[in-house]
C-alpha cells in the first residue's frame, strides 16, 4: 500500500471555449470534471499501474462530495480523506479551441481549523502503519500551519516509511529541513528553494538542506536525479507536444512505484520520464496514454553523471 | 403567489483575480457562490420586496444541491424545482481587481430528457392553479424543445394567469407568437426579434408579433414601455456606475410585483427602473441596495409617449 496526502484537494474543471477574451462573455462548449490536487493525481496514476493506494487529506462541501464520488469508481484506490467544514476548492482550466492554450483559475481552498488539522494528524499516524511509502503533495489550504509538511515528514520517518515531498515555497523549505527521502521540484521550485537557477548546483544545494535524493524535473530536458547512490539524467526520446498538466504528478507516481518495487535508479527514472511524457501526449489533461507509456519505456535515455556543470 | 420559471438554473460563482491574462495561471482571492438563473434572481428580488414567490424549473447534480441549499434560506421563497439526472450548470464571473471589468464563462446546462420535460409540464400545470402571475426567464438547457416557452405561455393563458416572458433568440420568437402579456427584451434581443435597431419601431413590431405589452430595457436610457393603455419612457435621475449583472432581472421583478399589486404603468415602470438602478449600485453582483432603491423611487422620471420616433 502507498499513501498519498493531498491537504488541498480540488475539483478540477476543464472548460473548452472558442477563444478566451478578457471582459467578454463566453459559452463553454464542453465541461470535464474530475477529482484533483497533486496527491490525488499521483494516486490515480499509481492505481492505473496496478498499485494499491490510499488517498488522504481534507475534503468538504459540495465540491468535496463530487471529489469523493469521482474517486469511488477507481479500482485499487481507497478514500481515507478527512471531512472538513469548508468546501474543497475548484480549479478551472480554460482551453482555447483556436490556440490550444490554457488559462488557469485556482480557488484558494477552504479555511481549515486547528481542530481539523489535529484530526488529520491522528488519521495520518494511523494510516502510516503498514504503508510502504508516502507522497506529500501540493499546496496547503488556508489555516494549515506552514510547517505542516515538516511535521508529516518527521512522523513518516518515525514510522520508518520513506517520504516523497512535492510542494513549493516555504512549505517545501521547511519540509526539506525535516529530511525527506525524496523531493521532486521543478526548475522554478528548485530556484526558489536554493536561490540558484543552475540545476546541477541547485540540486546539490537542496541535498545539503536535507533532502536525501533530489529529482529535478526540467521540462523538455527530462529529469535530473542526485542521490547517495549517484547522479543520472533521463530524457524522452524526442520533443513532446501536448498538455503538460499532470506530467509532474505522473513523474511522482513513477518514482514512488519504482521505490516500492525496489527498481534501480535508472529504471525508476525511465518509468517517471515515460509516464510524464505519456501524460503530455494524452488527449485528456492529466491522464496518461498507456500505449505511449509502454512504447516510451525502453526509449527513454538515462545517462549517469551530470552532463552540464 | 408569483411563480418564476428557470429551466436552466445555475450556480453563479464570482471570482476575484488581480488581472485576467489569457494563458496565464491565476490565484482566485475571493469566491462568492449563489443560486442563479434569471428566474431565480427575479424570485429573490420579489421575496425581498415582500412577495410570496415559488421557483420552478430544473435542478440536478452537486451544483443543483448547492442551488437548493442557497434557496432554502430565503424567506418567502418556495422551492418547487424539478430534479433532473444531469447537473445544473455553473456560471463564472471573473472580476478584475485592477480594471473592475468582468469576464463571463457560462456552462451550457444539463442534457434534459423528453420524460423530464414531461414531468416539468405536469408540475407547471399544478403550480399555475392559484398563482397571480408567472415569469418565464432565461435560456433553455439542451434537450428542451425550442418551442418550450410558447407552450408554457399558452398553458398560463389557459389558466388565466398573466405571463411575463424574458428570453432571447428563437425561444423568444416562438414565445411571443403565443401572445404573452409582457416581454422585457433588451436592445439586442429586441433587434434580433424584429430586425430593427430603432427601439420605438422595434417595440411596435414586437407587439404586432403577439406581445400585449413590450417593455424594452435600453441600458442607461432606462425603460421604454408600449402597452394597450399607452406608451411611457422611464429613466434613472443620473447616469449609474456599478455592475449591471442582474439589473434586468430586478426590472422584471419590479414589473411583475407592480402587475400583481395593480399599480399604474408609470408606477410599475418607476419601480422597475429604481430596482434596476439599485442593483447596478449594490456592491455585490445581482443584489439590490434597498436604501438606494427607496431613495430612487420618487426620483425616476416617467414621461408619457415616445420622445424619439
Amino acid at each position: 500500500m502507498i499513501l498519498t496526502v493531498t491537504l488541498n484537494t480540488a475539483l478540477d474543471l476543464t472548460y473548452r471555449v472558442r477563444s478566451l477574451r478578457p471582459h467578454a462573455s463566453h459559452r463553454v462548449s464542453e465541461v470535464v470534471e474530475r477529482p484533483g490536487g497533486k496527491g490525488v493525481n499521483v494516486a490515480r496514476v499509481l492505481a492505473a499501474l496496478g498499485h494499491e493506494v490510499t488517498v488522504t487529506g481534507f475534503v468538504g462541501g459540495g465540491t468535496g462530495r463530487a471529489i469523493r464520488d469521482g474517486l469511488a469508481g477507481i479500482a485499487g484506490l481507497t478514500d481515507a480523506l478527512v471531512p472538513v467544514a469548508g468546501a474543497s476548492r475548484r480549479t478551472i482550466a480554460v482551453v482555447d479551441e483556436l490556440s490550444g492554450d490554457t488559462t488557469q483559475l485556482n480557488e484558494p481552498g477552504p479555511q481549515t481549523a486547528p481542530a481539523e488539522w489535529g484530526t488529520f494528524l491522528d488519521r495520518y499516524e494511523e494510516l502510516l502503519d503498514g504503508v510502504r511509502a508516502v507522497a506529500l503533495c501540493g499546496s496547503l489550504p488556508p489555516g494549515v500551519p506552514v510547517g505542516a509538511y515538516a511535521h508529516l515528514v518527521r512522523a513518516a520517518r518515525a514510522h520508518g516509511v520513506p517520504v516523497l515531498l512535492d510542494t513549493s515555497g516555504e512549505p517545501l523549505r521547511r519540509g526539506v529541513a525535516a529530511r525527506p527521502e525524496l523531493i521532486k521540484p521543478n526548475a522554478d521550485e528548485l530556484a526558489e528553494l536554493t536561490g540558484s537557477h543552475e540545476p546541477s548546483r541547485a540540486t546539490q544545494d537542496a541535498r545539503r538542506r536535507g533532502a536525501q535524493t533530489v529529482v529535478a524535473s526540467l521540462g523538455a530536458q527530462g529529469l535530473l536525479a542526485v542521490s547517495p547512490e549517484g547522479s543520472w539524467q533521463a530524457a524522452p526520446p524526442a520533443p513532446l507536444h501536448g498538455n503538460p498538466t499532470g506530467a509532474g504528478d505522473s513523474a511522482v507516481a513513477g518514482l514512488l512505484s519504482g521505490l516500492v518495487e525496489h527498481l534501480s535508479w535508472p529504471d525508476r527514472l525511465a518509468r517517471a520520464v515515460a509516464l510524464s511524457a505519456a501524460t503530455v501526449m494524452a488527449p485528456a489533461a492529466g491522464e496518461f496514454d498507456r500505449t505511449a507509456y509502454e512504447q516510451l519505456l525502453s526509449r527513454v535515455s538515462v545517462g549517469e553523471g551530470i552532463s552540464a556543470a
